[in-house]
C-alpha cells in the first residue's frame, strides 16, 4: 500500500446541548469530521436534539455512533459517578438502544459505540468497566463497532470479545511513555497549538503508532483522530489537523465506511 | 371457531420502581398475565429495573412490550406535559429503544408497545398524538404491534398505517355510551369489586364487545384484559378475572404468541 | 416631585445556566440592571451558578431577587405543567427559600420574588397561581417584595394581601388595549428595534402608564422595566433603555433599596 | 442530676417518598420519635412531601431537622457524588433554605440540620466534608443546630465553629474501638435483634459512652439515639428502644427542646 492509500477518520462529540441549551458548533464540526459521536441523553442530549443530530449528519454524509455516559447531566458525564459494573452495563445498553432507536428514525443508524467523558476514561484504565462497556455492545448489537481508546483496557478486551474494535488517538492531548493521557492536572497535558496538534497527528498516522511526551513512539492501530468542538478554538485545530492529514496524502473517511 | 378455542391476553404495567423505590408487586402479576408493559425509565423505572423486569417476565413465560409515557417521574406520567406530536413522537422512540435494548440484553425482546398513563390517554383521544406515537413503532421498528385502546384513535390510525394492532380493554374501569372511559372524577368510574369485574369481563370477551354503564354492548375486536397491580386489591381483581375467564373456557394467551 | 426626582428600575433575568450550559450574558447585563431576577434550579440554575451570581450582583451593587418556576429544565419554565394551586404554592416555597439562603450565603440576601416563564404569565391571567404565589411569599417571608406584571391578577392580588407589590412593564413587548402582553404567536408581539422599545419604555415612564397597540395610555404605577439578556441583541436593547431613560431624566435605582 | 432527670432525644428519617412513591412509615414513627429528620428533595422528597411531613410532624410534637443530602435520588443518596468542598457547600446550604422555608410554610420551623447517608458518614470521616456542611449551617442560619454522629469529624468542627452540637449515637449499628461504625459490608455490622439493641442503648444513654464491639466505653456526649423506619422491623426495634429507655429511666425529649 503507498500512501496514497493512507486513510484515517476524525471523530468529535456532537449533539451535546440540552433543551434550550446549546453546546459546541455541532454544524461546523461535522463538516470536519467523518465520525460523529452523539450524546444519549445521559450527560447531555434529548430526543429532539438526537434526531436533529442525526440527520444533519445524515445530510452531511458523516457516520454516526451513541456516546453513552453516566448518568450525570449537572456534571456532564465528566465524574466518575459510583456504579458496579453490571449497573454500568446496562446503563449503557439503554443509551444504545435509544440512539439505535432515534438514528434509524432519522434514517442514518449508528454504526459504532463510544463512551463518553469519565465513563470513556475507565475504558482506558478499569478492566472492569472496559468488560462492561464491552458486553453491554455485544448484548445489544454485536454489528456495532466499539471505538476505543488506543492501548487501553476495553481496545484489547472488545477484540477478544469477538467485536469489530477501531482505536483512537487524540489530537491535542499529550501521551506518557505508557501511551496513557496526561493528566490534566499536568502541565503540558492539553496541546493548544493548532499547527503543533497537526502536525503531532500527521506523525502519528503515518508512522501508526502513539507519539509520547519524550518524542517515543508507540506502534499501535491507529483508525481515528478524535476532536473537539465545544470552542471555536477546538474547531480551528480540527480543521487544521483535517487540512494537514489530507495535505499529507491521508484521505480522511469514516471507519465504518467500506474501504 | 367453538367456545373451546376463545382467548384472550391479559396485560399488565410492571417495573415501576424507580432506584430505591418499589411499587406493585411483579412477582405476583407476572403469574396472572400473559403480557407485561414495562416502564421505560421516564415515568418510572431505570435500567436496573428494566433489565430485572425483562429477566423475570421472561423466567414466568410472559411476553413483554415497551411502556413509554411523558417524561415525568414525579408525576408518574399521570400529568400531560406540554410537547408538539412531533416530541411526542421523538420521546417515543427514544424510549421503544432503550426497551429493546434492555430486553435484548436480558435474552427476552419487546413484541409490542403500549403507551403509558396520559399518553396512553391521549391516543385514545387525540389524533395527533395517537399518530405521533404509532409513527415512532413504525420508524423504530414496524414489526412492534401497536397495544391500543379498543375503539380509541390509534386503533384506527395505527391499522391504517400497516401495522400489527391489538385492542385492550380495561377490567376495573366503566365505559360511555361511545366506549370511551368513564372519568375518574365521576362516581362508578372504577369498578372495585372483584367479582363485577370479572362477570363484565366475561361478558365483554365472549360477546367481543364493550359494555358501557347503560348495558349496551359495542361491538369491537378485543385481543387483551388490562388489569392493574399497584394495590393488593388491584391483584386481587387480577387474578379474579383470570380464574373467570379460565372458568369459562376462555384460553389466556400473550397476543404475541403464535397460534 | 419635578422630573428631576424621577426614577424606575430596570431587571432581567439571570443565572440560567445549569452544570456546564451557560445561557445569557450575565456579566454585561448586571451592569445595565438595577435588579437581577435569579433562578432557582427550578427552569435553570443550581446551587454553584447561584451563589456565584448573588456574588456578581453583590459586587456590582445590583439587588437581587428570587426566581420561582416550574419544574421544568428541559423546557426552561416555559411550559404550563399541570399543577393544583396548592402544588405550586409549596414549589415556589420550596424555591424562595433555596434563593434566600444561598443568597445569605454569598452575602447578600433577597430582597424580592418574581414568577419566572409559564409560572410567571399565569401569574397575570390566572387568579389561582397568582394567589398561589402570593401566599407563598407572605408565609416564607412577608418582608418580600413582590415583583409582578403590572395590570395582572397578581398585581392587585398581593397587594390585597398586603404585601410590598412593584409592578413591570415590558420594554420590548407590545401590549393589548387591556394591557396584556400580546400574544408572541401575532405579529408585532414583540418590538426588535432598539430605539423605538427605548422610546415607547420613557414614554411610558414618564406618564406612569402602559401603551397599548393603538398608542392608548393606560395609567398603572411602574416600578420596574423588564429586559432580556440572552442574546447580544436582547442586551443591546437593554443598554439602549437605560441610556434613553438616564437622558429623559430618570434616575435607575432598584425599587428595593432606601429612597 | 439524678436518673430521674435523664433525658436523651430519638431521631429518624423522615419524608423520603418522591412523587407517587412512598418509603417507609412516617406515621408510625412520628408516635416513637422526638426528632425527625426531613429529606429535601436531593435524595428524597419534593416540596409536596415536604410540607406534609412538617405538618404532620408538628401535630405530633416532633421537632423538625433539614436532612440535606448529595443529588442522587436514584442512589437514594446513598452513593459518594464526586464535588467539591465548595461545591458540597452550597448545595447543603439549598437544601437548608429550602427546609426553613417549608417547615416555615407549616408552620412548624427546622431547628437543626443533620446529613444524610453518603454525606453524613463523610461528615464523620472527612475533614473537608465536615467543614463544608458546617460553613452550610453557619452561612444560612447559625441558630440552627448541628446533628452530628458522635466522635466524628463534624462533631469537634462545629463546635470549634461556634455551632450549636447535638452527638448521635446508632441504635442498630456496631461500633469499632475507635468509635467508628463497622463497616455494613462486615458480619455484625447491624444489631437486627430489637431487645439487644434496646439494652445497648440504655447503657450507653446511661454511662454516656459508645459501646464497641469488644465491650469497651468510648465516653462522649449522646444527645440522641438514632433509628430507622424504612422496614416494619426497623419500627418495631425503635419502639423497643424507646420503651426501654423510658422503662430504665431516661425521658424522651428533642435536643431542640427547652430544657
Amino acid at each position: 500500500m503507498t500512501n496514497s492509500g493512507l486513510h484515517v477518520d476524525i471523530n468529535s462529540d456532537v449533539g451535546e446541548g440540552f433543551g434550550a441549551y446549546k453546546l459546541g458548533d455541532d454544524a461546523a464540526i461535522l463538516d470536519i469530521v467523518s465520525s460523529a459521536n452523539v450524546a444519549c441523553g445521559f450527560h447531555a442530549g434529548d430526543p429532539e436534539i438526537m434526531a436533529a443530530t442525526f440527520s444533519m449528519a445524515h445530510e452531511k454524509g458523516v457516520a454516526v455512533g451513541a456516546h453513552p455516559s453516566f448518568a450525570d447531566l449537572w456534571g456532564f458525564g465528566r465524574r466518575v459517578i459510583p456504579h458496579s459494573v453490571g449497573e454500568i452495563e446496562r446503563l449503557v445498553a439503554y443509551q444504545i438502544g435509544a440512539a439505535q432507536a432515534l438514528s434509524a428514525y432519522a434514517g442514518h443508524p449508528i454504526r459504532y459505540v463510544k463512551a463518553h467523558g469519565a465513563l470513556g476514561n475507565l475504558t482506558q484504565t478499569d478492566r472492569g468497566v472496559a468488560e462492561a462497556v464491552t458486553r453491554a455492545v455485544k448484548a445489544v448489537d454485536p454489528s456495532l463497532t466499539c471505538l476505543v481508546i488506543a492501548l487501553g483496557f476495553q481496545d484489547r478486551l472488545a477484540r477478544d470479545a469477538g467485536l469489530t474494535v477501531r482505536s483512537e488517538i487524540f489530537a491535542d492531548r499529550a501521551y506518557t511513555e505508557e501511551g496513557f493521557l496526561v493528566s490534566r492536572k499536568l502541565k503540558g497535558a492539553v496541546i493548544h497549538d493548532a499547527e503543533q496538534a497537526a502536525e503531532r497527528v500527521v506523525r502519528m498516522v503515518k508512522q501508526g503508532a502513539i507519539e509520547t511526551v519524550s518524542g517515543q513512539m508507540l506502534k499501535t492501530p491507529i483508525d481515528s483522530i478524535c476532536v473537539h468542538s465545544d470552542t471555536p478554538a477546538a474547531v480551528a485545530i480540527a480543521a487544521r489537523v483535517r487540512r494537514r492529514l489530507e495535505e499529507s496524502g491521508v484521505r480522511i473517511k469514516a471507519f465504518s465506511e467500506a474501504a
